[in-house]
């Protein structure tokens, strides 16, 4: 993109919040608030049209907030002391641990030699490998590009499927299960997605709290079934031409070997991660936050050398999280001090009195899932509709907690509609073994069917457990 | 360093902490308080022992206290919206332009063409770049390695100067003063070196306000005498060989004509140096913090694509800064806020009554600054002795302002003392000019003519502009 046309989207951004600016400020709210909401609308509209990546957004936003003293430098930088804020910097930390160490490779190449007898037994061993990856890393992109696309393109390579000669659909099938596999598994842990802590920290502005081990309860039974659904799903609407693979248990066992025995390094990633899932979930008991946890991890790592705190500093995807997260939840923070969620919700009960919540929120529902296919980036699609749709499901008399884990759990399905809708989607896609039209088919059948299983199956569970 | 050696580093460290903290509970101190003393100490020890990076020692600090329940996260992580942590955090966004723009290289040699007749005029044109850059070049190892060291040498080599052949001494000249010069001009700006924003913290916990204009007004005269003394005291301490360079100028001309004339990116870095210097002066009249100018010449640099995004989240120093300042600014501000301070101040002051504050306050500084033989650096040596000293000079009668300049001056200037004292030291050293014994030997003498100068000429101008 040249200089001029990013600040020709720029210069659309910073309309489009001064229009809002100049539309007035509606009765009972303060020049601040109205101030802000712009601003809001000017970053988001800025990180939709991809004028500047988001941190960049985030700086600008938070600059324009500080200098015209809408609110002070600390409240400005109030974000960076958010506690899901930095449990998701941290996990980013940890994560690199996975990769450095090759443990995430070992996972991988172990279950395919456990399962790998045929085809569908392969893909059931990248849905799993990205399954276990899942609660501690939460860069999907890490975890697709890291650990799972390299041994998809290995494994189909290895069967003499390459994208423009031999069996091509074999690796088509894996690349398309390994990617809607990951979209679901992103879904089901607080830390699978780098977006899961703004959902929390939004619906928590609506009263909702989330925490890590009442996320994956919640989504452990719709989550798994999607997960055993998908390697059949996509062999029903796309089979490959090779179903057994007969050699694919020797070519494991040669990469397994190439990786060598289990270094010390990579037990102690075993024993942070297995810390790490029981601090997590017995948190809300032992009265210990997730984040505390997560700095428990990262000590130990540090302290045995699996990270050196060069790792740590260079892992620049973790501070580029750190400035975009601490930006949008500052904004989302104050929009609800200042009154803003309060006065738009009251404007929107004033219009739906009379209606079932059950047609209208599920109306609301598709239409935040299916307009992702404007979207580039779940976080982006999160900050300019989770809050607002989560009011109007309320408003609607949508069960709260229904509402906000249903849009929450969307906010990653919907990653798979795309080749550009969620960082893995271009990996994949460019992997160059799926077409665009087939790609876009398969990512909406695969949508319909994890929309019911989430919905309905979900829906039951929820029930079970008394969610609502 | 192997892994067992860090670890027992580390035991000493818990040791000498863990000791404080079984020393038992002065009267009037609550457990917390106490706790976090052995805490702070523990981190401190572990920083000047480089057990670990000063990062990991923060991360470790932050993590016993979250764990503890001493401090609530919120607590512990308050350093991150402390707005001189970002200052610095964004200052080293901002050097990197100078360096990637190729302007800090362009100011050198073109003060080398002005001024480089001969060695001493070679000489000042070091000391001049260094002194144009420190304001908005807050890391010392980026201005000496990325600017300033090329320089030196390439001129050294340029005059066939090597380490081991030809005459030595011109490059060994050459090296010194401009190492001498940058310890220098770090001391002058609140932005010329990391360790200052927690100089002016520290002070401000003290009830001392230090901003950008105050630090830079006083230290301006005592500041340009010792820069303009030093090529000349370094020419009777070690005089070069080679007193005149006539190709010099010819040398310059080739190297800017190699840089081409000027981009835009270096003319927008221009305009951001200069409008930054102007918002940190005016800042306490218009009401704009230093942080918030800082915040508005990032903005200008991303937006002009002369620092893209991918530039800044691959900053390491700034994010290795930004984690450490954190730490240790929030264990100062708690250390004072649970009154370890106030107890400390107490105790120093009933055992040194009827003592004049003269002597007392000398002896003191001198014991601050030639302790610095036992420090590889500044931080470091900021983070465990500044604020004790600082209430110690109080407590004895030395007027506070002036208490708190002298002894922020002296974090500083003691970098000169070693080749390992501050970042650039091992950089300079490493180039072989300059023998291990002659190094020390100047750097002690050089310390005694800059600590005349500070307290002496320093005093008087101090005196002058009505600070004690």
């Amino acid at each position: 993109m040249t200089l001029l046309q990013r600040l020709g989207r720029l210069l659309i951004s910073l309309a489009v919040g001064g229009f809002i600016f100049f539309l007035g400020i509606p009765e009972g709210l303060s020049w601040e608030a109205w101030f802000l909401l712009s601003v809001f609308i000017f970053t988001i509209v800025g990180i939709i049209l991809k004028a500047m990546p988001m941190g960049a957004m985030g700086i600008f936003g938070m600059t324009l907030l500080a200098i015209t003293n809408t609110l002070t430098f600390q409240e400005v930088f109030s974000g960076f002391h958010n506690h899901v804020v930095w449990l998701i910097v941290i996990a980013f930390f940890i994560a690199r641990g996975f990769i450095k160490t090759g443990l995430g490779l070992r996972i991988a190449y172990q279950l395919m030699y456990l399962l790998g007898k045929n085809t569908k037994g392969l893909a059931y061993g990248l849905v799993f490998t990205d399954f276990i990856l899942a609660p501690a890393i939460p860069s999907v992109t890490a975890r697709a590009g890291g650990v799972v696309y390299p041994v998809v393109t290995a494994l189909a390579k290895a069967f003499g499927s390459e994208p423009h000669n031999g069996p091509r659909k074999l690796g088509a099938y894996l690349v398309q299960t390994a990617f809607q596999a990951g979209v679901v598994s992103s879904a089901m842990f607080l830390t699978a997605m780098a977006g899961n802590p703004l959902v929390a920290e939004l619906a928590s502005e609506s009263g909702i709290t989330i925490t890590w081990g009442s996320w994956a309860l919640a989504a452990i039974v719709p989550g798994l079934i999607s997960l055993l659904v998908m390697p059949h799903l996509m062999s029903l609407l796309y089979p490959p031409e090779i179903k057994n693979t007969p050699n694919a248990k020797a070519f494991s066992r040669e990469e397994l070997k190439k990786l060598g025995p289990m270094s010390v390094q990579e037990w102690v990633m075993v024993f942070v991660f297995a810390l790490l899932i029981a601090l997590w979930i017995s948190g809300p008991y032992i009265h210990m936050k997730a984040v505390v946890a997560a700095l428990v991890g990262i000590c130990i790592l540090l302290l045995s050398s699996v990270l050196s705190w060069e790792d740590v500093i260079k892992e620049k995807g973790a501070w580029d999280t750190l400035v975009w997260f601490s930006a949008l939840v500052m904004m989302g923070a104050f929009l609800n001090k200042f009154g803003i969620t309060g006065w738009f919700s009251q404007l929107v009960v004033s219009h739906l009195q009379g209606m079932h919540w059950i047609p209208g929120f599920l109306t609301l529902l598709l239409v935040y899932f299916y307009s992702h296919y404007f979207f580039a980036s779940n976080v982006a699609h999160i900050g300019a509709m989770y809050a607002p749709f989560l009011v109007l499901g309320i408003a609607l008399g949508a069960p709260p907690v229904l509402a906000a884990l249903l849009l929450g759990f969307s906010s990653s399905l919907f990653g798979g509609l795309t080749h550009y809708g969620c960082g893995p989607a271009p990996i994949f896609f460019g992997s160059g073994y799926v077409k665009l039209n087939l790609w876009w088919k398969l990512g909406l059948y695969v949508s319909v069917v994890n929309l019911i299983i989430w919905i309905v199956l979900g829906g039951i569970w929820w029930k079970v457990i008394g969610l609502f």
